[in-house]
């Protein structure tokens, strides 16, 4: 495929380019609230590319009115979208690339052993805050596009670049791109999969839950009851659940993961006194909802449960456990198994690296799920990085896997959207 | 008794002004560091009645060399022992009457009906922080003495009256009161045991224990280990251990008591993130020590406990729980079943109640784990007022039950320390 071997090429010739590119993005630190210089490198890079370019701050108040609206901020001060469009010929299948652009806060900087915004490159690894999540994504999916125009070659159908924020506290910024109109036939968000293929994605939502004890001094414990004690009840309650909400997903997605839909306690608080028999335990943790479930399904068969303690225990006839939905959530997402745009993708992996990739179900949530729920959009998850630097310190990127992953994306993009014609 | 007869109608003519002495106690709020106000009534009270009175400020550096030192304070600025003695006409045994004037701070305002330093009195009760816990408890020991002088008898022992501070934050007024060189034959605290004979009193430290899991993403939690729920096993192992600790404590005193010497947990705090496998917990408790057991056993006997949790969990091999000792303790204290002190306050309770007084083994520790330690004092404790009421809003006390321990402690000082003469 000549198509290929010049885009090939163009990725090959322009990678310190490249480098200097992510480096510029991740050396801006987006977190929420701060991110407009990075996005300002994003829209200027669109438009002299011939993209047209979308720029707008997200309206609060709008999206709260929203059914799927979910944030940690009281604001979006100073949050823009970047959503660039790359008009095709005419006559083709659309694309969307969607990334975020905004990261979690770097933590104490003593746990990195360089600045968590320094995009320092060592060993072929590019470290920095966001680098794996998502800065590096993003710039596979752009490095995509621009070599398939390096090449000379034009689509027949439109691609759209957007470069979003609020996905690591609810997903807001692709909520507004959604409200605000755009759709394609398929979507390709570029999160660090390690480069296997997710057409399946967890959804998740936060809860919290309150154990009551009765209090008494820890010299006659006897005459109060322990709410930690309780917890723990509580605790292998919910594992029980989660045992039964999984025994029965049999996708072969799930194939060799012992828990397709987690439900993890994460942490615990409670008690105020070491002579006291406590008599209030907090437990907040995340409910994995599979794709296909509703999060309100998930949450009614949760409480449902909780409700049912006092069967096993009677105390919770008399101090029931109260179940508090709180925090972050975000909708499952899928495509179907025998979707083309997935097909197409499975083809260009193998094409590009020689092997068929590793398809799974994703066990985090993207906003993949919104896309799919509230537009109709079918997107699978596919993107360079490993998920276990997100979020920790020393976070990193290997290059090469972007390069690679740049040239499936081109692929992929190639077949879907369709070359109209190449300049000669 | 003609004796008695006298000490009874000294109490009942003079009731109304020892609950106005025992209000200007309570209204002044003794909080570590603020006990000067109230030491300095008790002072001019005890110079009044004929006592040598001792008053000095505690050594921190000197008190912090020692080993049963034990403090939550970086200093004693501001805080005085008071010590009167009434010496005797000779040949009689020496009494003890150890009582703290240190109260809990008061907590929330809005949880109290009345002003907690009110002293205001309703129903026969008195209410404020510290009148059960235990102004009360010193008022009825100073009553029984003014009493006996009342009644216009002469003792052969010295009666040596204890206003301390520091109780509730590790002992160090006791411990200075000793260091000082104050001894005696017998002692009694009267602190609220409701009117019951406490010939044993429980030690008590604090603890804490770390335990690790390993960190993961929610939605891979089998990836990790959580914390959280290797803290349920620790906590099963404590109680293990409570069960065998307390199966061989056969003493008639701890006849209907479920668990004598308790470990209670009464905190818990662990994990960051709902997400996220909690890779830390740390529990707080408290770990009951038996009279006549050593607080360094019982701290070894728990380490070794805790060391051997891998037996039954191998992940406590490669992560093995670490154990803290923080913060108050106190010693285990006692006295002989035979003393002859216990044999009279006992027939002084009989004689004045017209029944046997309830023997028990106190659920708590008391500054006589010190006495008895260190000065080698066989202490009692007997007091009125409930337990439940202390450290509690709403504190209160029972005036009658101040009376009625006055005239039980004027007995048995009268039969240990023996009238000298009777003034005609």
């Amino acid at each position: 495929m000549a198509d290929m071997k010049s885009i090939q090429s163009f990725i090959e010739d322009n990678r310190e380019d490249y480098i200097a590119l992510l480096k510029r993005m991740v050396q801006e630190p987006s977190k929420a609230g701060e991110e407009a210089g990075v996005q300002s490198i994003v829209a200027d890079r669109l438009s002299s590319k011939g993209f047209e370019v979308d720029r707008w701050e997200l309206d609060y108040k709008l999206l709260s009115e929203h059914e799927a609206f979910c944030a940690s901020r009281a604001d979006f001060d100073g949050s823009e979208n970047v959503v660039g469009v790359l008009k095709g010929e005419g006559n083709g299948k659309s694309i969307l690339l969607n990334g975020h652009i905004d990261v979690v806060p770097e933590g104490e900087r003593e746990q990195w052993r360089f600045d968590p915004y320094s995009g320092k490159v060592e060993d072929g690894k590019l470290y920095g805050r966001g680098a794996t999540d998502m800065k590096g994504g993003n710039l596979a999916a752009l490095l995509a596009i621009e070599a398939i125009q390096g090449a000379g070659i034009k689509l027949k159908g439109d691609v759209i670049f957007q470069s979003v924020v609020e996905e690591e506290s609810g997903g807001s910024g692709t909520l507004a791109a959604i409200e605000r109109g755009y759709r394609a036939d398929a979507a390709l968000i570029p999160e660090p999969t390690n480069m296997r293929i997710f057409p399946k994605q967890q959804g998740s939502m936060w809860f919290k839950v309150h154990i009551y004890g009765k209090s008494a001094h820890g010299g006659t414990r006897y005459e109060g009851m322990s709410a930690i004690q309780k917890a723990a009840i509580v605790h292998e309650a919910i594992l029980d659940l989660e045992r039964e909400r999984n025994e029965p997903l049999d996708s072969p997605l799930y194939q060799g993961n012992p828990i397709p839909v987690p439900i993890n306690i994460g942490k615990i608080a409670g008690g105020n006194w070491p002579s006291s028999v406590p008599d209030q335990v907090t437990m907040e943790g995340r409910m994995g909802v599979a794709p296909g479930e509703s999060l309100n399904d998930a949450k009614r068969e949760f409480e449902a449960r909780l409700a049912k303690l006092y069967e096993a225990d009677e105390w919770f006839a008399e101090a029931p456990v109260e179940v508090e939905w709180f925090g972050a959530r975000w909708l499952p997402g899928e495509i179907d198994d025998d979707h083309p745009f997935l097909k197409t993708l499975k083809e260009s992996y193998q094409s590009q690296v020689g092997e068929q990739p590793v398809i799974k179900a994703s066990p985090w949530g993207t906003d993949g799920g919104l896309l799919t729920a509230l537009a109709g959009i079918p997107t699978v998850v596919f993107g360079p990085g490993e998920t276990n630097m997100a979020h920790f310190p020393n976070e990193y990127i290997e290059l090469e896997s972007i390069f690679e992953t740049a040239s499936i994306i081109a692929e992929t993009v190639l077949e879907w959207c369709e070359a109209a014609s190449v300049e000669e």
